[in-house]
């Protein structure tokens, strides 16, 4: 018995797809995947049109997707995170619906509801057996996590894995099971290893870089939440990894054990790790070739579904029981609202993915941002897109200044006393402002080319066509 | 943040467990568990009644549940197998309404569609953290796989872990995760080690035994199906176990190589997977400290839930992709057809557990049994109660002789040519009655104390009060 088919053609025909359905993909292969392009090419030369893309994420890998969208057989599109060069293209209003943006929380979510039903949803598997078991661990497209693809395999209709190893059955160590499955498809490659994982992500050598950094670790520090069973998350950029590096330093001296580091892990989470910082990783992605390894072979370092991370319709999800998250922003307003979607012209270049997940679960959600770049001012009256609600935003750590949200007072108080530098964001704003002058607005078309849906389902913002 | 409150009873009211609600219980700590019976007490105590219990197997440690049953708390039952001393009070007909049998693989299929919805899963665990995430591999009252919990967690409007080994957040290698738990109690003990896994069960030394074993070990021998890729369950009776070892010295003295074996695991699949059998263990349960053990340490031996197992709602489930299969029974008729429900009196002393699941997965179905009991044949005209369709049986291995279904042609060829002894199943039942005499038939009552529900739903009989 097997579930092998001949070819992704041939899976799409079985499962039945049909015009005015949708699609899923899970983006763990990153700038690397050739899935989601295989899949819909094949789409595409059956004729099917009108679908819906639910991808967790877009890469400019994917740009062949415009194409598919110009043509008719693509019209829906949601996604977590689209990538600037994908993102530009769609920012023009291609799509005859608005983009809808939704959270790696609330994107598990709605699947798990009915919400955005899936009709059929492809697996990228790095390896897999014939009857459907699946992981990212193993293989030469190896991507370690695969937790954004649970909730597509559990709730789609069909569900057709995609694999460049396939193993005979039963493959150890699966992650999806086969009892989810109802096509393995083989194919010679489902991704380049050089886009799937980046190397090792670098500290930033950046002077205002590495002051944000230190003032970030100094703000966890004070917080009162840096204490033995200490749980944190950051990103993979420069800064939030410097910010990383000193609070390792700081956990190390001080001889304090946390309990989880969360994410979107990179290799120098698994330091943390391995140097006794925390006692588990708790990993819906891997970003990095070290974090896939940490992931193949260390019991500490642990996979969870994107339900499990993030979604607000679990029991509980990771990110509630959370210490601090440390995030970017491309903006950040005087509510302290934050943009992660649109770039200073107004076009497309990020979404939420966990951002507004974790601001809203963590005890203390922290943005590191520099004041300005390229002469643009971070700190705004009015951020251009809200990705993540400033209610749920504490700390804003620039190079210029701590601002905290006047919501939290004791926060504030704690930061006086430790003697880090405070500033009230308007202030913060003005003080910027001084330097690089107050930049024109950026005007907007009419024509509502995202909605950006809160992890919750609310409505935040609208993105429109750049003029 | 922690889903820890006081006590048993706090959970079954935070829960909001009222009248004609129904509670559900897996069975991993067999006859040693305590939580069953604590939980039913907190709910007598709090006066709610008319509940059904939904639990995967009852053993005889749960006795106390009758009385329940006596005073109007429970009035409805769902279980896959029940031991012979509940057994026989509840074969007496105090419930209101019949027990509805289920098998291993039609109850988390029932459960996860909503056709026996769960109010309130309680979940024995031997490890647990604050959040819910939880095993079966660690702590005093370890019992290993914790694989028919799984739909109850996943599908129960609210659930309850139970543990008396609980751990900081979060704990390493989890089962089920906290996404699907509401409330977390922890008590002194779960369950008492010494009922939770036997020691480890003996091989037959019975000359019977030891001659069906053989014969067991020869008709797959010479089935076809031994060979590289292998996959093989069977039960932890004697002569079963002896079947096993014999199994297994033949693959080892040809170099055979299996896939996976699969059940009820116990030492002796352990012993087989070590010894290079199998590729792997696929466990949803598991029987002696060895499994326990082995499902800790070795991870070639997997932790499945039941709806892997055996769901015949999964787009596949691991008994589908099963070769052999080795199962006992009290009676088998000439029409193939297996009771593992009644005694000779017709009083309820077991249950189909997996044995129907994997009879319609398996290639092949054997039945060990001997050719009477105390002087009852074990074929007879028509058992008395259907818990194996005859359609599902491929073969029944006794010391008189073997039994092939005759809708296998090829089989009988085949074990012709190796020699077996190969006797029509009518002869092996006049044979045997030239032995025993032919018994009078059991009296029935009126009463219908039981129905068996096959895996797909459809009643296969009913179970009268024996009179």
């Amino acid at each position: 018995m097997s579930k092998v088919v001949n070819s992704i053609r041939e899976a799409v025909r079985l499962a039945g797809l049909k015009d005015g359905m949708t699609v899923s993909f899970h983006h763990h292969l990153r700038n690397g995947d050739y899935v989601l392009n295989m899949v819909m090419e094949e789409i595409a030369a059956l004729g099917i049109r009108d679908l819906c893309v639910n991808a967790s994420s877009l890469f400019d890998v994917h740009l062949p997707l415009t194409e598919h969208i110009r043509n008719g057989v693509v019209t829906n599109l949601i996604s977590d995170y689209i990538s600037g060069g994908i993102g530009r293209v769609l920012s023009t209003g291609i799509l005859p619906n608005p983009i809808q943006f939704r959270t790696h929380g609330g994107r598990p979510f709605d699947i798990s509801t009915g919400k955005t039903p899936i009709d059929v949803a492809f697996i990228a598997a790095p390896t897999a057996d014939p009857m459907g078991n699946c992981s990212g661990k193993y293989g030469p497209s190896a991507c370690g996590s695969l937790g954004y693809a649970f909730a597509d395999a559990m709730y789609a209709k069909k569900v057709v894995v995609i694999t460049d190893n396939l193993v005979p059955y039963p493959m150890q160590d699966f992650s999806i099971s086969e009892n989810y499955v109802d096509y393995v498809v083989t194919v010679d490659a489902i991704g380049n290893p050089k886009g799937i994982v980046s190397g090792t992500t670098k500290i930033t050598r950046d002077p205002v870089g590495l002051v944000m950094a230190a003032n970030a670790a100094k703000v966890i520090q004070a917080s009162g939440l840096l204490k033995d069973g200490f749980s944190f998350q950051t990103g993979a950029g420069g800064a939030t990894l410097a910010a990383a590096k000193f609070l390792k330093d700081i956990m190390l001296k001080e001889g304090i054990q946390g309990s989880f580091g969360l994410g979107g892990i990179t290799g120098y989470m698994v330091d943390m790790l391995r140097s006794g910082c925390f006692r588990s990783l708790m990993d819906v992605q891997c970003f990095d070739l070290k974090a896939v390894e940490s992931i193949r072979e260390d019991p500490r370092h642990q996979e969870i579904s994107a339900l499990q991370y993030a979604s607000p319709g679990s029991k509980s999800a990771v990110v509630d029981s959370l210490d601090v998250v440390l995030l970017g922003a491309t903006e950040i307003d005087t509510d302290f609202n934050v943009n992660v979607h649109t770039d200073s012209n107004g076009y497309i270049m990020g979404g939420s993915g966990g951002h507004s997940d974790t601001s809203a679960g963590a005890k203390l959600s922290m943005i590191i941002a520099p004041m300005f770049r390229a002469r643009l001012p971070i700190v705004t009256d009015r951020v251009s897109c809200i990705s993540t609600p400033g209610r749920d935003i504490d700390v804003l750590v620039t190079q210029g200044g701590i601002a905290v949200n006047p919501k939290n007072g004791e926060l504030t108080q704690r930061l006086k006393a430790a003697g880090l530098p405070i500033v009230d964001i308007q202030e913060l704003k003005e003080k910027t402002e001084r330097l690089t002058g107050k930049p024109a607005p950026v005007p907007k078309g009419d024509q509502v080319v995202a909605q950006v849906i809160g992890r919750n389902g609310d409505l935040l913002d609208q993105i429109y066509k750049p003029l």
